[in-house]
């Protein structure tokens, strides 16, 4: 199927693909003086002795707001908030139907920095949590930063942490395949925006210490001339300091694990031939990645995961991002810490149990335990780390 | 029935009162690139191209923001955003189950003028209008005028226009009972708010030219020393220039006309004696009028109309604003200028037809003739006077 043009056909079909649905009827005078005026004054006045009450009286405990600019919107690039809304509206399906969350997506006609924080956190009171979209690098590592701090619940770029924590669950079983522990294992990642970054640092966590990061300028190092402008990359430079210099085919000699978020075909079975022995390959670029996972095993990777569909070992964030979302606003957490993360990525790879192949790392998107799942570890993990208030 | 403590238990019972509803189903992996990547890469596309097509690729075309800050929600005053949540929703809930509009309810966190408009102006791409509620006066005013320049959508404060769409419905029938005329009869005004100016404002582009404005203070006169710091008022008394000085009971004498949006009981059976020969009288105040119906008929009045459900002729806004955005929706209108408004009113005062009586001079909130014949009258004057855009 041409999938482009039937969604262009469908869309024009559907135009808006959620609708906001009323729970109750308001056909006749007094259903209409219980949803609305007069009797609707009592809940508002209970929320302003308490406003914790919104959470129980008003939809807030299951309302997450999908927020983007426009400016980094799936491989597309800058296209503006009005043309990110198909994503965005996508994105709501999706945390509706696999989290069972109500989303509403918004887009803002700003890529300032200020602007979309000041957005964002004016409108807190109104949402459970705040799933970021599609901002372009570096300016969602800051706006992602000021809005936790000011917003009081949970804010989560996904393109970062929810790539992040399926990347870590297809690693964690990888691993197992492979018999590597990750404090032994030697790392290069392709692409060093927004899921590079993310990715680098939920591994690194997980004990993760030998990396290299690769960008478009090739290996990134403490000193680098562009790094002056550019904070964030000059700290994971600091972070990994790597001694090999030059690009991927001189940071991939001898190195266990590919994290590839950059370009279509960059890797090249020579490449894969110089890593070590039963190398992991993740070349997630979208949607042609930077090597075919059949070229790849035939280069002799162990295990290569991407992010397509039609080939094994799906990296999809579906897998992530609902049931995150779904277990945070189901103990009302007021952040989405490293702990909750890392939770959700050990559920997901446990999902895999005793069928666990070379061909299946990960559960496929409609896996119905998936949600369940990553929602019940991330909750206990929000209890255990003392984010979350009920 | 107690409708405050079974609203409250109702609202527990509910946790929101909307919910966003998927319109197709993601189960399998060909609906999910359809919905969602790859297929949505292409709806993206056109509208970068063109960003009029949100309209007809995404929910633009029927979805409107519902937005307060929560500063002078029902008659309870400033409680807050998250404690206006609830009548934010039963708001959405009467879009969409009188007017068939997707609505989404948005509280801003600030009562800065700034804040507001900057919050919703930067949002303005996500939505087909914005409807302001609840929002105290004299900010309300300036928040809608500069919405208006910046947005590109209807904008529409609903305490503001749809009160005085309801009301100008109900005078213009009124008028026809009592054999008056607009342009000779003489209006008081007590209250001089939002509501209170728009009706007011309304009325006048309808020809009203004798009018006399109360507030707590009296009188509202050009040269009143409170009103060097309040230019909304300082424009009105210009209009106005009453001759008369005191308070209500002074205007009132000889006048044909009282719309009352202030305080329950203001309203004496000796002021409406004092009235011209048939006075009209709208004491809207809430849940408490001015004077009750029954005293108000009893002391001379020969049209009554309140805000009140258990009394004739009831002037209720759910009698406007959902006609009146799904027809500036439907025509994507630009605006939802006076015209519109003025259309709106007589569409609603023409639907009550012969059986007009002075029990019976506006259709209930539940005459489904309602929304189409206000929505159908919206456009058509949205296209008379340019601001329609198909």
């Amino acid at each position: 199927m041409d999938y482009a043009e039937e969604s262009l056909r469908l869309h024009y079909e559907w135009r808006g693909k959620l609708e906001t649905v009323p729970k109750m009827e308001v056909g006749s005078r007094e259903a209409l003086s219980l949803a609305y005026t007069p009797g609707v004054a009592r809940p508002c006045l209970e929320i302003q002795k308490d406003p914790a009450k919104s959470y129980e009286l008003t939809g807030r405990w299951n309302t997450v707001a999908v927020v983007t600019d426009g400016s980094a919107v799936l491989g597309l690039g800058d296209i503006g908030p009005e043309a990110g809304m198909p994503v965005m509206e996508g994105k709501c399906v999706l945390f509706k139907a696999f989290g069972g969350v109500d989303a509403v997506p918004l887009c803002i006609r700003s890529q300032q920095v200020d602007d979309i924080v000041n957005t964002v956190a004016l409108l807190a009171g109104s949402f459970g949590g705040v799933n970021l979209e599609d901002i372009s690098a570096p300016r969602c590592f800051e706006v992602e930063r000021r809005l936790k701090e000011r917003c009081g619940i949970p804010v989560f770029h996904d393109d970062q942490h929810g790539t992040a924590i399926v990347v870590a669950a297809a690693l964690i079983n990888a691993l197992k395949l492979t018999g590597k522990r990750i404090e032994e294992i030697s790392a290069v990642f392709s692409g060093a925006g927004a899921a590079g970054t993310a990715i680098f640092k939920l591994l690194w966590s997980m004990g993760l210490r030998r990396a290299v990061l690769c960008d478009i300028a090739g290996v990134v190092y403490p000193g680098r001339s562009d790094l002056a402008e550019n904070r964030a990359l000059a700290e994971l430079a600091e972070r990994t300091r790597p001694t090999v210099r030059g690009g991927l085919k001189e940071a991939l000699v001898g190195a266990d694990l590919f994290v590839g978020v950059s370009a279509p075909g960059l890797l090249t079975a020579e490449m894969v031939r110089s890593m070590a022995g039963d190398p992991i390959l993740f070349p997630m670029a979208n949607p042609v990645p930077e090597m075919m996972p059949d070229e790849a095993r035939a280069a002799g990777a162990a295990v290569v995961g991407t992010g397509r569909s039609d080939f094994p070992n799906q990296i999809n964030n579906v897998l992530a991002f609902p049931g995150v979302f779904r277990g945070a606003l189901d103990v009302r957490a007021g952040d989405i810490n490293d702990a909750m993360k890392l939770a959700a990525a050990h559920a997901l790879a446990y999902l895999v149990g005793d069928e666990l192949s070379a061909d299946y790392i990960l559960p496929t998107a409609f896996d119905e335990r998936v949600c369940p799942a990553v929602a019940a570890a991330v909750a206990q993990a929000a209890r255990e780390s003392g984010v979350a208030r009920i």
